[in-house]
């Protein structure tokens, strides 16, 4: 993919272009970050947007959901917009006018499709597991046939697509630049607490935590 | 508002009901923590999902644009949803199927209007920094005339809403407890990072950040 045409006209970034990236590289390396994404469909004459579980495995973006539920079955319906945001920090200006967020997000455009085939399945599950805890697979109980046959795995391609970042300091106007206030950006993450074992798990090693939340 | 009936029928929650809450204080609370939202609308025969900075002021919840963006046109246009999520943590179970996640989500549904009077623009931007900085307000210089015109305010009414909200431990099959592996909940924050100053603003006393970040 060329790095600096957007794949489609509904995926070029008007708005800041200087914020766009359309490379697979840095789309992905967004992706891989997303513990959750939210999704943009019609169904029923209104338009929705629910928060979504989701993960990276190849070229596909892959969400899950009970068999026959009301999203499963929209999706595969009619094309969707995917977006995931990571808010990585608060510009703080000078002047009102000229706060900031700083942010990476990936924009995808499409349809999903199921996914039927059992071996499939398992590998995107113990992909999706592996995603949110390393080395977990190798210790817990993997899916039986009856939880398999009653998920639906759907994944969408990461094609039509579309990055927006932002990842820089203040830009104040020079007339704001003598103000005696603190600007600068406070960096935000998504990080993790204290453990909360279950009963009897106390004694048991930690879980790997992916390196994004590490 | 009764906190047990959905204010219409697209904010019914059918999936998972034990989650819903319907009462004006839980949806306030987490929107109050929320820096941005997504909303999906429909423009030029797509469906789009784009994340933007909000803040609540009262009932409404608020967001701006530049003046004449499609997305300040197109929310005026038509009926939207939108949907704040927090990431409260991952939920790791003794099993691949019972693995989930806790968060807390909003979806309002309804459609934006502009506000064009000087007065509540300036009390709703004066909000904002307040929201992502206490103390703010009264350091910085405040948006002139041409910045305010420039600038598209748009609210929707807190009304049509649904909260949605897991905040439990593992709820593993019998059959899996024996197994040998931690259980338990990995608690997901976002957390503010080691500032970074402007040149020259390094002796200012930092930002006040919000209590939900402190």
């Amino acid at each position: 993919m060329n790095p600096t045409t957007p794949p489609s006209a509904r995926t070029e970034i008007h708005r800041k272009p200087q914020r766009a990236h359309y490379d697979t590289a840095t789309i992905n390396a967004i992706i891989d970050e997303a513990l959750l994404c939210h999704i943009a469909f019609q169904d029923g004459g209104s338009v929705h947007c629910l928060p979504m579980a989701c993960w990276r495995d190849g070229d596909y973006l892959y969400i899950h959901g009970a068999k026959n539920s009301r999203i499963t079955r929209a999706l595969q319906d009619s094309d969707c917009a995917v977006t995931i945001t990571h808010l990585d920090g608060l510009v703080l200006a000078r002047s009102a006018f000229r706060h900031s967020m700083n942010y990476r997000s990936v924009v995808i455009y499409g349809r999903f499709a199921a996914v039927d085939a059992e071996n499939i399945k398992k590998s995107a599950f113990a992909a999706f597991i592996a995603h949110v805890s390393i080395g977990r697979n190798e210790l817990i109980r993997e899916p039986d046939a009856a939880e398999l046959a009653g998920t639906t795995l759907l994944r969408l391609p990461i094609a039509e697509a579309a990055a927006k970042i932002r990842n820089w300091g203040v830009e104040d106007k020079n007339d704001d630049l003598d103000r005696r206030v603190w600007a600068g950006v406070i960096p935000l993450a998504l990080r993790p607490g204290e453990p909360k074992a279950e009963a009897g798990c106390e004694s048991h090693p930690l879980p790997g935590l992916p390196s994004f939340l590490a």
